[in-house]
């Protein structure tokens, strides 16, 4: 790869690819509407806010590569999910078509498919259960990712990222955590393969406690190490046993499901 | 009905409706950005831009029941899918909230799934594949009917609606007509039946050359009575016979799959 | 046919298929634990207990076909159920075993798969979901029919009777109804076809807003003729629109879904 | 259409094709390896054997349409059948190749799927159950067919006749009947569809009894319209009630899965 | 756990399970109609005929979860299976519902699907096939199950227990033995879990050559660790290579296809 | 054993199986239509064309286990694959129907399946994409194999073989190899099992991006141990990344679907 481009480059998972994805690029290009801090040889660091066209064309120009971790990734009111999320996204899409049409990897979320309930097991055919504002952002982003491959050839693999971070945080991660190392496991095998397609891939470590079946895309060849195992004893030590009663364990989604829904913040 | 709400009432769908859903309801409020010509009693009239949300919170005001015909329905540049399809419709879904949640006809499109190819048959399950903005904004507003149907208990049909003219206009229709007298069968059962949920319907008459395949919706009681079959001869006479190197005979959303991708208006 | 049993004959059931199977075979032996007015020429009378299984074992000798209406139809405390759909049922299958195996229709019931929502679709492979004794009995008889049939080539046709009267008698039945004529259209099928094997057939007439799917079985023949339809504006009429928060209306089963469970009448 | 190819034409499905075809293309060619009787207007005659390549080459040039009954059509001894249905099939679709790719009507059978039992409904993703040397060779012929279309973009229906009689013969022709009417319906949409593919239908018509279920291709708009059903009581007081015991109603296949398999005859 | 119920503590499966629960609980509370030898502190022993309503209530009162092992675990006549599986299962369930519905483990057993052939891969939603009384009583039992569940809440783990036994005892074992290991780890799974519902779960180990296949249950997080592997050259040495003619191998429920059905012991 | 036949024991794959299959049955008899080198004590040389029905016939008397490695195994001319595929294909079951009908395993190919994108997951009833004359020949033969199962009880392992070769040669056999030592475990089981059917299973090791899913013959206890995986890195390095225009990484067939159809050699 010549320049490899990570949008949302100063957030939790932006930070973490970046520090992954040092030297497997000519150049990365880190990309957010925060400052990032500390740029290193190698990196370019661009300022840039999702919703205005012209300056996410020029983030785009000359990358063959893109991560896009950019935009909202918890609920939040209407108002900045649709400039981050929706216009964000398409012109993302609109400058990736003007420039090549890098492979994209886009971040899209379990909470697509949130208001399932946890003793149900997924594959990419589930039909959408979105369960927030922010969960029918990535709906609407899926869509319009499939439309540009159906329409102009552009890949994109459309990953439904449970709960990336260094280690699980609570009950719910046991089923939902995504190692570093898996993530980067399957950022090399997107890069790798001849032909991507648009495929849906849910962004899970080989957890025992799995919701989420990615057999239909096994010809990609990820197959996650990390297990969420480990922890689990020390998360019901310290949290107690999971509370029958917790709405957190009722959805896939957790408490996104119980966010209300706003258009501004108050 | 106290007070039916037709949106897009100025409209090709939205003018049938009015002329159809007279008398159905005390009261049938027509809505659109156009002027609405020609008032009757038991009528009443509302200039409303989906896209200003104080408009359409007095819109929905008062209703108890929803045909949402309003937006754009055809391949349009972003900015009015955008304003009209995307932000028109969460202001839509946001007024409903507030008032009463009334019944809700969504006048998605099989532009939703127009990339699959016409040698298939689809059902309610099968995967999205939209086939332009207009698609994509379809798609959008499925996804946030299903969220406030799982978080609110807000019932929509959404109906996936072929070609609904008074008569089928060349081969393509022939298999996507939906008659107008099908079309008001149908809302007829949605308003009737004590349960509706959330089902995704394909909007299309008993036509030989059907692609959709309503079976799973069966319990609402919906059975189309017209079919396009009798204009068959006399489109196939006036056009010729359908070519196969003619590009809309090649995928379900016909010529929308070959619709540019613009921001505005050139 | 030489002689036609048909058990549980003095009840609404029974004696709607003694009227129209009469002179269907040389004899017809009629049996109920009730007694059973006004015999007719061609006929037979028996009065049998089915928890008897001397009785139901005398009962049963002589007859080359069975139609087993016998036993509690309604939601029932647990006593009567084990004895008469339980036992009895066990009876049955053990005095056809003894008698040469002739042909079963089992009357089962939707109430096997009476908590399904009223808005999903059903077929012969959908999972069981018992709303009451009375159903969980139903499933017991099913799957007893069905060891017989592998085990000693028994053949049932386990029909799931929606709900077979003169006419449908309120808005539920719009969905489940069964005509009589349909019925026994379906009797006539089963003992015409030179393989009937162990079939789950669901008792309906072709009504609009049917929640069963019988297409797998289609090789059967049996296209119902009738439909709940011109009952539905009257219904309406006189009970007024179905209410959204009447519990009937959740689940396939009813009412049966709210009965209590009780071990003994009290 | 120019000219159409009927191959067979001497045999029964031929002749009837060859009288219901009159009139629908300029010039009819109409082929067999016996003597076809009878030259009318507009007909061209071919003797033509399908084992002999260069014959079969000059039978398809000039022609834009073929409707192959040609080769063995009953269970043969392995020699014919390898010389007419494999050796010969290969043989029309190189001539079909190297003439401009007429589209084909290829006569597969039921028997490509005989072994599944009568109480099975199948469709067209079914897994094949050839019961004759005759019901491999057309499963050998779909395969070439549809390895012609994804190579070479050669459009095939793939139709599996069921029994295609004047009237049904016997009790398994209630399931299997085509008429022939249905059958030159089938054939005016196979030519009339824009686009084609290489589908597989059931070639039977709306028969009560039915063991196949074409809904996959619904989109080709062919609906039966004749049903073996009025032959059912004659056929019934004639023959007598079907035995259970009788091995033609195990298999859909009848009788051809007892066939014995030979090398030539004997 | 304040108090776990074992049933069926003196048969081979709850002596293991006393043996391996001994201290999950402050009390473990021993039940069985048999007399439970040598008892231990922590212990409590109930001796209990399931077909006593009495007695199963008082067994049940305290407790907090049950391993409800009793019954008759065996082809059986009807009598004694009727008494504990049937009238038996109904009494428990009555007696969880009076005493706080404790979660229950339910022993159903691979002879619920017994008459599907050993080449078939079954999951949680192939249809059953009881191979005998004893199957057909399990099916009754995860039929109340559900019942109990859907009406009352009552959360049930329906373990379709394949062949638990120290070591596989014969060839068919090798497809169906579950270790004690892995079964303990699934019961604590089953009690760790927030929401459990009402699943059903094959109980095999992860055996090279399994039939089941528990991936729609991958939710809970159970990965069976032991192989029957290790004991395959050993069996086949001992009793030789399996023989196809062997009724054993026919079906999944091995011998019990074959089991007389009686009513009462002879 | 007492005598196995390896059938094309001159080529590559019977070579193998020569040398791993040594000592495993009494005799081994290898047969090919090239001269075989250098026998060995226990082994018997039988030169054979497989066209030739007599030698065929001799070749397999005597035998009880067959490996028809034999036959075309690439994309040739129609005659050598008519001759060997498939006139050859019906002289080997014809003979091992006169012989005792011992187990074959033929060894079909992934190139009855070969145009599936590579994008999609397949399995065992996934249906038939053959990608050359090599292709169908090996549909045939399935056919054929079926056929012989269902009508008189002979049990064929059908192994679609992906790339059975020392090492993966390509980038392309990261997805489709299969080792030595797995495809003798195979051979291993499908002699072991009691009953074995006629099912298809992928001959692939347990590859990290493998296209088939052999989960549906689970039962047979199959489980490849080795893995592409290691050499991928080094066939990147030598033979650089691979290009998404490369048409070999559009179709799991790879360079076969775009082989010509010829008749004869030119």
């Amino acid at each position: 790869m010549e320049r490899l481009l990570i949008t949302g480059a100063a957030g939790g998972l932006g930070s973490m690819l970046r520090e992954r994805m040092r030297g497997r690029a000519r150049v990365v290009r880190l990309a957010d509407i925060a400052p990032i801090p500390d740029p290193q040889p190698g990196e370019e660091i661009v300022q840039c806010d999702l919703a205005d066209a012209a300056a996410v064309d020029a983030m785009v120009e000359g990358c063959d590569a893109i991560l896009h971790m950019g935009g909202i990734s918890t609920e939040q009111p209407w108002e900045p999910i649709l400039q981050a999320n929706i216009i964000g996204l398409f012109n993302l899409y609109e400058a990736a078509r003007a420039h090549g049409q890098p492979r994209i990897l886009f971040a899209s979320s379990n909470h697509a498919i949130g208001f399932h309930p946890v003793t149900e097991r997924l594959d990419a055919d589930s039909p959408i259960r979105p369960d927030s504002l922010y969960g029918v952002s990535k709906c609407f982003g899926e869509a319009l990712a499939r439309m540009y491959f159906d329409k102009f050839g552009q890949e994109t693999l459309i990953l439904r990222i449970g709960s990336c971070f260094p280690e699980p945080k609570d009950y719910r991660m046991l089923s939902t955590w995504l190692s570093a190392d898996d993530m980067v496991a399957l950022i090399e095998r997107m890069f790798e393969v001849p032909v991507l397609g648009c495929p849906i891939v849910y962004g899970a470590s080989d957890n025992e406690a799995g919701w989420w079946d990615n057999s239909k895309t096994a010809w990609l060849g990820w197959r996650p190490r990390d297990s969420s195992e480990k922890w689990r004893a020390r998360i019901i030590e310290r949290d107690g046993p999971p509370r029958p009663d917790d709405p957190v364990h009722r959805y896939q989604g957790g408490m996104f499901c119980f966010e209300p829904v706003r258009r501004v913040k108050e």
